[in-house]
């Protein structure tokens, strides 16, 4: 009788760990999982099924943010209970507030890890210390454009640090921001604000889609050439502004991610 | 005939993914891992063989970083090689230098990703978009005596951010950093810099021990106290020193943590 949170990791049914797919999720007598924090874009929901050797029951935010304590909780105070997620599971801050809520219902909870961009965007080449805030970029609506990510870049920038910025997700819509997308929105930021902190000749960005398949897609380069790039229609693409590059960074964005060769002059 | 960097994840030989070990690693012709960057405190290097199904030959730091060369890359070049690594395999930075080494060879490689304590930190409570910059807390030797740590904290406080400090590891020697050591490094260096960045009666600190296994140990509370606390000797610490708290943030903390219930009051 407990609530397990249990990590999809990032990309396919693939990358749950044994200890959370093999050894917890079958182990458990009911399952469910939430898709709209996060998404898993090379698997299906039949995949993990079959995986798991259990039926999944699929929760809508709704189900999640107001009815958690209907749906999820009296499940929990009887049985064995897996939750699952894309990615690690604390780290939408939704989850951890579930989790106070588990414990004041008196439903004990354990977390189970799993493969997180947080650690995956290592696979650019820029070192995970050097990562300052992160900020997400949000679809811009009628009477609210927020442009708070512009700032964390700003600030991390001016300490030499990176940015890892989301992408906007309308799971319910199915709308996934691309890389381009959030360029453009950044670049709309500047020119409203015009501090120079993401121009087209200048900024060198960095576009990792499909972090955690065996064939990402990896690129490096000015602002002005990649917002013209495919990187792929499929989800998730995220972006990334370098702050200070070290030599072996620059030479990695070259060797991997296709970099001019002008920015290891530069570092 | 590839080089796979595949992580381990972080505690025992059930954090690896299904990918990673199922699917990889067995089909591997053989397979290398080093574990002085990092460690598996839950497991053996026998146990994770059964679990592969092939020996492994483990590296020392001289075989990785000096004779990469010598001893990894040419078999690389004939058969599909794992190279096994603690956590997810580019968050060590000597990692994306192998990689950059193994292209230079010609070798082509890919990246299995694990879970790492870049996101398990978010076990704590503490949301993971408001982490800064990371930073090391290394034994002081003879004449060197490290405080950058103390000034990234600074920073990131000042922004209301929080850090993650990595304890240092002398794999060698057998020596891993505990929470309390590091406590009396970093209230040394407040001694010798006095900006009451890290003091006794002020400081909340988070302490997080054995990231991953299902019950790790998690505490919260101000140095006074923690300083004094036994988290288990079994490695490895982290100790966080979180930045300005969300109320969702203190409430996890004073109930998953032991964080004193006076945290609630000043957010």
């Amino acid at each position: 009788m407990a609530l397990y949170f249990i990590g999809l990791g990032l990309y396919d049914e693939k990358d749950i760990t044994l200890k959370g797919g093999l050894e917890t999720a079958r182990k458990c007598d009911k399952v469910f999982a939430e898709f709209y924090t996060s998404l898993l874009a090379g698997t299906t929901l039949e995949k993990i099924e079959e995986l798991i050797g259990k039926p999944i029951i699929r929760l809508t935010r709704e189900d999640v943010e107001l009815n958690f304590e209907r749906i999820v909780l009296p499940e929990a105070k009887e049985k064995d209970v897996a939750f699952l997620t894309a990615g690690d599971p604390m780290v939408a801050t939704t989850h951890s507030d579930l989790r106070i809520r588990a414990k004041k219902a008196g439903v004990e909870s354990y977390i189970i890890h799993a493969p997180s961009i947080y650690s995956a965007v290592a696979i650019t080449g820029l070192q995970i210390y050097k990562f300052g805030k992160s900020a997400t970029v949000a679809y811009p609506e009628k009477n609210w454009f927020p442009t708070s990510h512009y700032d964390v870049i700003k600030e991390n920038k001016e300490r030499g640090l990176h940015t890892l910025l989301f992408l906007d997700i309308k799971a319910d819509q199915n709308r996934y921001m691309t890389a381009n997308e959030a360029m453009e929105i950044l670049l709309k930021v500047e020119e409203m604000k015009g501090e120079g902190v993401f121009t087209p000749p200048e900024t060198l960005v960095v576009v990792l889609a499909r972090a955690g398949s065996l064939e990402p897609t990896l690129r490096a380069g000015y602002v002005r050439e990649l917002i013209k790039e495919d990187f792929g229609r499929q989800p998730p693409h995220v972006l990334i502004v370098p702050g200070r590059l070290h030599i072996v960074e620059a030479e990695y964005l070259v060797e991997f991610a296709g970099a001019p060769e002008e920015i290891l002059e530069e570092v």
